[in-house]
């Protein structure tokens, strides 16, 4: 089965863009619910919590794993690679890719989670591959909790959001990367604060198209993965608040199965 | 050792009061950072994480413990106190009777996390007490994460806590409990927005001085307890950001020791 871990709920719209993209294949969700956010926390706790959730999702049948936590992606992914032996797809280089693509003046703006802000990785990545580009980096620690109260249309939300883009504005960003898996859910406040002509980079979509191409590309991975359009969906804890944000995310009703991990 | 424990850090303002109160007495604070907030999470696992913090303190010394979160004071205190032999205080009780005494229309009302508001704590403990109050309960879960980013003065957060107080201000309470460690952070505007004329209850000052008359009318209890005015904080995780906030509350630096839990 293709496994799709996060830190709680934001990684459902990473399942929901796999969905779309590869409706057969089998998915393994574990959000770890009991402890988000992940954001807030340091390196070494979460590089804990993400090996604690790889194992859970191998040990269930997963064969490839995808971080769909862009604060895990950002602080813990060497150390979880290192482990397995088996492919690992994390959120942020499909999304520095494409940026990459997309940018005309090489000027990107980064929004996320303290945590994935301060570990500098999109910056690191992007300088990597074009070291004339600048990157204006900012972190939003309020988006999540505004995502999982259900503001997404708040005025409330729309102030901290421009509030937030004011300096990327200013920097004049042409490309804008939503480095976390809440984000794709305030795309609409977020496009109309930093403008209409300024491209949003979705992690949650392009690293489903990464996964695709992968798939493809190695029919040894693929004849391993089962193919009966069926997904499972753990948390590590279960609130009637937990339920309806995951209904608004993959905006439909879905069944969440309480482990301890 | 007076043991105190807080899903995070707003249990400090607890801790503020111990000190004042108690100046002498030695203290011991855990704050699960790792795992924080626990306001957002199900019954079933603020449990299982406030009995193991109580291991945690007993093991390390503490003779008494004062649960410094609202929401484990809610949901896990007849757990925690059927499990040891020590007095046990919480946060809920001292406020309750703190507002009986001051209210004169029996209007009151309640501010917390999401777990407190629908544990319904409050209004059956001040209904038992007072069958013909009325009780105005509003969960308010947004106030943590604005107090951890240090947006105690900003106007999104004004506007969010006069959004959050509106039902309570139309229904003209003339005493609102904060019923949540961080809050004390937010009193100015929170008084500013409710009106100058309601009393607010501050939990974290009334448990401390629940704890004080305890102590003073046991003095078996008050011999056990070392009086050098040491204070040791734990935590399950440290970050830049958990350091200032902990200096913000406790209005000096401190340093912070981390444990595995």
């Amino acid at each position: 089965m293709i496994g799709v871990f996060d830190s709680g709920l934001g990684g459902l719209t990473v399942v929901r863009a796999l969905m779309e993209s590869l409706p057969d294949y089998d998915i393994i969700y574990f959000g770890d619910t009991a402890r988000t956010p992940y954001g807030t926390k340091s390196s070494e706790t979460v590089i804990r919590y993400a090996l604690q959730n790889t194992d859970f999702l191998i040990n269930n049948g997963a064969n490839i794993i995808v971080i769909a936590c862009n604060t895990a992606s950002s602080v813990a992914t060497p150390e979880v690679t290192g482990k397995y032996d088996i492919p690992f797809f994390e959120v942020i280089t499909p999304a520095v890719d494409h940026s990459l693509e997309t940018t005309k003046t090489n000027n990107i703006g980064v929004i996320g989670t303290r945590a994935t802000i301060n570990s500098g990785v999109y910056e690191r990545k992007i300088k990597k591959k074009r070291p004339d580009a600048k990157v204006y980096s900012k972190p939003c620690p309020l988006l999540v909790p505004l995502v999982e109260e259900g503001w997404m249309k708040k005025p409330e939300t729309k102030m901290i959001i421009k509030k937030y883009l004011h300096p990327l504005k200013v920097s004049q960003v042409d490309t804008l990367i939503l480095g976390c898996t809440h984000y794709p859910l305030l795309k609409e406040a977020i496009q109309s604060k930093i403008g209409k002509k300024v491209n949003i980079i979705d992690s949650a979509l392009t690293v489903a198209g990464r996964v695709k191409t992968y798939i493809e590309a190695n029919p040894d991975i693929d004849n391993l993965l089962t193919k009966h359009g069926k997904t499972e969906f753990y948390v590590s804890d279960i609130t009637q608040q937990f339920k309806e944000t995951a209904s608004t995310i993959l905006k439909r009703k879905i069944h969440l199965k309480q482990v301890k991990i």
